[in-house]
């Protein structure tokens, strides 16, 4: 559009050069003046939003926020505007990344980190967010153009590039650490990382940042036939690292571009958000950290985790036992006439793997409990913090006698 | 930016007769086709792709269908491109709704009916789909602008009305029966109805309609605190309708618009899909039809399901014997160095609701279980055909000796 608006320009140009009436030349710079206006518009994009200075609980239609912040006076959350604190960093733009970046725009997350070094494809609009209008751009660019139309608000960083090269994964890193948005921020620049990308090379890079910056993050990935997938939380030292049970792919030390195969490609659907959605089965469980991990800074934030539990859960003990002692119920709803409660879930209890008779070589943790397993297990209670506590006192006193 | 450019066309025209000379005005004309040329493309939205006659399976980035038509060598479908043949009618164009459409115009749906009343609002941005410059439009125009720029292939009907209105029940009643997309199809002209409304008013109207075509449909709804949700499959005569056992602002005969308070709004996030998020917990079960149901259209249903399950059961039961020992299993890949094996999931079981010893007064059915009662079930063996069929022996007895 722009490119023609120029040449219309250009035309104009040679229009008034070309007419000898000066009484006529007047008219004409004021159509340049329009069509050079319609040209800023179409190289900034539609009319969008002004940002918004404070969120507003209002209920009009004109507030991007009231049902959000509806959330605070359901309860849901305590102080929503402090979402604009948050930072986020998303490694991988594709059908996970894009829908997470989006979700958090629309949310009015504070700041985002975009990390892809690929470009939009038409064989991409299987899956939520690209359109085909972005066909050729970086996933970068098209995001952070669609993103800012959303919501102005959020402050976007954009990183074209590999966070698996040498330089890339600098840039990764020195992008972690700036604080420039939150300076007194304690730990690293962001208060997450999400790894939304499709190969084990990269999904490597991003632990070895966040072992070496003992940042939380969360790993994704979708099954080659589109209809499973998995989600998991990493907290460096306190559960399983990505190297502390690798893949078979890594731990073999294959290199997977090789698995890869000519006009051969993956599945993928609109709706996989990381399950088996053919059996409606999501397991759920705990992964330690393997003492014996190959990742030199997994093992230091490990040891670091040891000394600061016991004071962490004695804090979080305290606060739990003073929140339950200061708790009044209020209902939500003052009127009530259909006497209608609230069943309590709070007792539910995830489905922990059960461990089996055979010991395994130290290192190995058991794999997902399959569907007819899931279906056998027997009712299993929490494993509870003073379990965790005698453990840790067993280890320490091991640690202190050796 | 349309209007912007009628401006520019007309101050050309003006331009124009107030020349003298008649040799300029050969440019001012060719600058006015350009103008209209823009205008047009402003009109018609960025440049879109071209329609595909037939989905390709080819692995080239251009191919908007690749990675779907993966999914068929994949053995999840078996012919995936039958998905041009299905007509899907949305019901409430919102933050369900909206997202509902987007997945299947990019999975290449034959057809999509929307049907909503309501305008485009920035308190809508807190959910996916819709964009700030879109504020104003109608949430069906707004939703065909950005689905036909997604996917042009996609047949789409909008219907910018109340369908709880008696003229828009009868719209959305004879655009559901509306055979012309494909002719020779049995029953209703659409396979599937997505309720996405807000309202109990409008879950009865589709309830309605639904009853009357003898049309699947599914049914879903999201908390007032963003957090919940649930969704329904409603097959006429063989599952309860949504009147079989109606909420009780339903059942109560209250007029809902009457709960709503002045500057109060129910809450919204991106991410709701319709679960317990907050406790990960999606029980599952089954309804059977109330026979004492107050809709005179669900209770012809049943009686006709009633007659031909008995055929349906057998046919089912056949095709199934017949797959089983046709079945050969080749495997996904023919290199396995790894021996790496598929777990078989087949056994997983619903969650089924234990019902009480306390009998139940008719038309009533038990409500969902607690997340504490789900915790304490028992594993039970999914009902089998057998059951289901002695059960119907009985009752056709009993009809045949009445």
């Amino acid at each position: 559009m722009e490119v023609e608006l120029k040449e219309v320009l250009n035309e104009l140009e040679s229009l008034k050069q070309s007419i000898a009436d000066p009484s006529h030349r007047a008219p004409i710079d004021k159509l340049k003046l329009r069509v050079e206006r319609l040209a800023y518009l179409g190289n900034y994009g539609p009319i969008r939003r002004s940002k918004v200075k404070d969120m507003s609980a209002e209920v009009v239609d004109s507030n991007p926020y009231s049902r959000l912040m509806a959330l605070q006076r359901m309860g849901i959350v305590k102080n929503y505007e402090s979402i604009r604190e948050f930072s986020v960093a998303i490694v991988g733009i594709g059908g996970v990344g894009s829908v997470a970046a989006e979700m958090l725009t629309r949310c009015g997350i504070g700041r985002l980190l975009l990390y892809d070094y690929d470009k939009v494809e038409l064989a991409n609009m299987n899956r939520l967010f690209f359109r085909p209008e972005q066909v050729g751009m970086t996933k970068t660019d098209a995001a952070v153009q669609t993103l800012s139309d959303i919501n102005p608000d959020v402050v976007l960083e954009s990183y074209t590039m590999n966070i698996t090269t040498v330089q890339g994964f600098d840039t990764f890193m020195s992008s972690l650490k700036n604080k420039s948005f939150r300076p007194n921020k304690e730990g690293s620049g962001v208060d997450l990382v999400l790894s939304c990308v499709d190969n084990y090379e990269a999904r490597m890079a991003v632990n070895q940042a966040c072992n070496e910056l003992n940042q939380t993050w969360m790993e994704s990935g979708v099954s080659e036939d589109a209809v499973s997938g998995h989600i998991q939380l990493l907290i460096p030292g306190e559960t399983a690292c990505f190297a502390c049970a690798p893949p078979l792919v890594v731990a073999s030390g294959v290199d997977e571009r090789t698995l890869k195969r000519e006009g051969v490609c993956a599945a993928s659907l609109p709706t996989t958000m990381g399950y088996n959605s053919l059996k409606d089965f999501f397991p759920t469980m705990e992964m330690k950290p393997n003492t014996q991990c190959s990742n030199v800074a997994c093992l230091e934030r490990q040891k670091e985790f040891l000394h600061v539990k016991p004071a962490r859960d004695a804090a979080a003990r305290a606060k739990m036992e003073a929140e339950a002692s200061s708790e009044t119920e209020s209902p939500l709803h003052l009127d009530n006439e259909w006497n209608i409660s609230v069943v309590d879930e709070s007792e539910l209890d995830k489905v922990d793997v059960k461990s089996s008779d055979a010991p395994l070589p130290e290192g190995l943790i058991r794999e997902l409990p399959s569907a007819d397993e899931y279906q056998t297990l027997p009712a299993e209670t929490p494993v509870s913090h003073v379990d965790d506590l005698e453990d840790l006192r067993k280890q320490l006193e091991a640690l202190n006698s050796a």
